[in-house]
């Protein structure tokens, strides 16, 4: 049986992910693909309890170091009961955030480097992306946006953080040139959606 | 300053390890020592929520590696938070249960191996117990000693996963002869206080 497609979003909360999820969903079904919507932190019932710890702003002392293990540990648990089985069924699995998140807000945010990459390696067990869509937008445009709603955790850090974070996305991006794939978000919704369409629509004449 | 000491006491449960630590306490505190009592999983209030999702049996369908993760997540938080700041401070920690239980429960008895040693070997950031006693119990003692109240998750598992956490916990005691000190606790309570006495004694009397 042929196997599933793995598509990830990424990039800073306010940068249009949701979006771009949803037309990408309805292009997928409108082919007659099964599709499965999901997101991280999160993605099961064990994983949204994990992301009740790491977002409660009352964990303010929160190691960086927790942080990163618990949400690898909520990864570990999202690959294994959820994407792996929809991929090997066949299915498209379309997330919203996967590792890189880890590696810019963990590796590069908090700066605890590489070893995101190693505790990460055992999270996933083998499931990459096929392609991921970096959503980028400078820090204080994304911020802008969330900023009528109550921060979580995470949201509540400082503009340092954030730059770093935007950095480890650029790095992500010139590091696998193959899979992940910046998209300007300053534009309109229809000509991000053009660009995404057309990088899937090469993605499944091409692949395999 | 001189540093404090870190104990850590492992074994299965119901072999005797609480009234050990108690009595441990006792004896530093007559010294003049300020102990520090804790243990894992928990220790912390983050930690504390995380045992809870660890333990949940309603969370049946927790894969290996997002528990392993947890137990590490908790332990970087515990070590930290805890652990670390107290034997910097010069004081006595005595903890129920660290890194062993996890190579013993999850590298030997999941079957996760190595990838535990790697994992912790970030959450314990340098930290480990100047000297560990293992409460040396066969499983099925062990079992029968928490029979008779309700069990949690690890606790419901088979015979095959506490033999292969007992091999674990043997293996550990041969790769690590000069910290870890295996204890037979089928021995009266008065007998074995002595036993961990005499090597606590040694320990304060020749180390550094």
């Amino acid at each position: 049986m042929k196997k599933g497609y793995f598509i990830s979003f990424e990039g800073v909360d306010g940068s249009g992910k949701s979006t771009q999820i949803k037309k990408l969903e309805t292009f997928f079904f409108n082919k007659g693909y099964q599709v499965v919507l999901t997101r991280e932190p999160g993605g099961t019932k064990i994983g949204e309890k994990i992301r009740d710890i790491i977002l409660d702003t009352s964990n303010e002392k929160m190691t960086y170091m927790t942080e990163a293990l618990l949400y690898a540990a909520s990864r570990a648990q999202h690959v294994e009961q959820i994407i792996g089985p929809a991929i090997e069924a066949g299915k498209i699995v379309i997330c919203d955030r996967f590792v890189d998140s880890s590696v810019a807000y963990q590796g590069y945010g908090r700066k605890l480097g590489k070893c995101i990459n190693v505790i990460n390696g055992y999270a996933v067990n083998g499931y990459m992306p096929d392609m991921t869509f970096l959503m980028r937008v400078k820090p204080d445009v994304g911020s802008g946006r969330i900023k009528d709603r109550e921060r979580d955790r995470i949201e509540m850090e400082n503009e340092d953080f954030y730059k770093r974070v935007y950095e480890g996305y650029e790095i992500l991006e010139k590091d696998f040139p193959g899979r992940i794939i910046g998209i300007d978000a300053s534009q309109t919704i229809e000509d991000i959606e053009k660009t995404i369409t057309s990088h899937i629509e090469y993605l499944l004449r091409n692949d395999r």
